[in-house]
């Protein structure tokens, strides 16, 4: 087995399975978190990838977010990747909680060094469902969704625009919608892309919302706290994403939920889960 | 107001609340989580205590446990307060986690030096419920219940039973059963009591259920996880409360429950909140 499991633990009646495996996109070994509900003691089961934020693993959300609630309902795998490699020893991969380590931005990088390991994107959109769906033959390879929050938001809403069919449904929570026009953005993207602003556009859930209508439809669901220090800092602009697909005509079925009072930490996220998972099994099962 | 609001954060619908106040049994500043769901916006909430186990604060049920989740659709308040006075200064309170600091018990002690303000059986059943319902005129002081895990668990089932009336109902997720047949209680107990064990078995909760009819019944919910690695080490012992339980004929509305595969974690807990709140709600809504 590729994958080495380092615990199983009982949740919601299903089985939360903690696991690393050596990762070739990214050069070392990798950990994630498998959440594998009690549907799939007997039958095959859709999955949903969740991306995590800014400093965190894949362990935060497994234990806070409460998605094994609604998955556990529904008969939905979750995976919980890392968010970049980790003990590449890259100078300076420690020095930020957001460049470098915890913050690999789901995407390749081009430039040197970052070049040698961060390489996100690759790793969620292929080596790691490849590995799973060969090991793990209760994961339905067919049916899979994604999801994520903040910095994973982005993640979430650009490997679902740059991949046609590979995810039934997208859905995200705080995402940085616009990362080429905010701080955060334009640190990460410099720093793993050089100074190529064509080059970030790739990369921007904006942009690329904006070039037209999206192939199969884009039924996603947003949601953003009001109360969020990083939405009110301009770090996430769901406004400039909302426009940007009402231009492009991929608005119709695209709901942004504005929630009153909630921030930015996994107390929102829990909050909404059960929707968001509920919104992945509308297509999971369609 | 006498408890300051640190932190006020969405959560479910409802606002959970980061709260200190200066306690007198203590003798320190206390930290504690409450949790109002949406319906105490519009009227009174019944009273849900959580007693967290060794070395937690409130916040780890708070963000863990998943309690909002099921509180929010009943409209029952939960309280998390901490385990035990901070910061006293005493000597070697730090030293071991399952004695002083994190470790209070929910007992008084009596034994020098921490008779000074180990008062968490006091503080929980008299001080800080006073304060709560002083200050939150949306908390119902007529309907309270009482849950907690492990060394909580022993606090909920020792304090139901130590004062008929208090609480509508309790349960617990892998209660320190019969504590003073265990390692973790016979360190607790000599330290904060001494070495009379008649003593001892006045903060029991084995003992105290097998001293004969329960007022008002004793319709407890008590989860178990069988890969729980304390009930192998023979930390919790639920088997001897349940014994004794069915010698002085309290058994009839107690359900034990053994939970396949589960463990100690909040995952645990999460995974059977929505039980335990409805068993209070059974209880606080009758």
């Amino acid at each position: 087995m590729s994958f080495k499991i380092t615990a199983t633990i009982a949740s919601f009646g299903g089985q939360l399975l903690k696991l690393t495996h050596n990762a070739s996109t990214t050069g070392c070994e990798m950990a994630l978190n498998l959440y594998l509900p009690p549907q799939a003691k007997s039958s095959k089961v859709p999955v949903l990838f969740y991306l995590s934020g800014l400093t965190c693993t894949g362990d935060n959300c497994s234990e806070k977010g409460f998605f094994q609630h609604p998955a556990s309902q529904k008969g939905i795998a979750v995976v919980y990747p890392d968010t970049s490699p980790r003990g590449l020893k890259i100078a300076g991969e420690d020095d930020a909680y957001d460049f470098g380590t915890g913050a690999g931005f789901y995407i390749d990088a081009t430039k040197e060094p970052y070049s040698k390991g961060y390489k996100m994107e690759s790793y969620i959109t292929s080596e790691l469902p490849k590995a799973l769906f060969s090991e793990f033959s209760q994961l339905d390879s067919t049916r899979v969704s994604i999801t994520g929050h903040s910095m994973g938001g982005h993640g979430a809403l650009t490997l679902f625009l740059k991949n046609p069919g590979m995810y039934k449904s997208v859905s995200a929570f705080a995402p940085i919608a616009n990362p080429i026009k905010c701080p955060w953005g334009e640190k990460a993207f410099r720093g793993y892309l050089g100074d190529d602003k064509e080059e970030w556009k790739q990369h921007d859930a904006t942009v690329l919302i904006s070039k037209g209508k999206v192939e199969g439809g884009f039924n996603a669901l947003i949601d953003q706290g009001t109360g969020d220090n990083f939405y009110k800092q301009l770090q996430l602009l769901p406004e400039n994403f909302a426009e940007a697909a009402k231009t492009s005509g991929n608005d119709k079925d695209l709901v942004i939920r504005y929630q009153e009072d909630y921030d930015h930490s996994y107390f929102f996220m829990a909050s909404f889960a059960t929707d968001h998972v509920n919104h992945a099994a509308k297509y999971l099962f369609a």
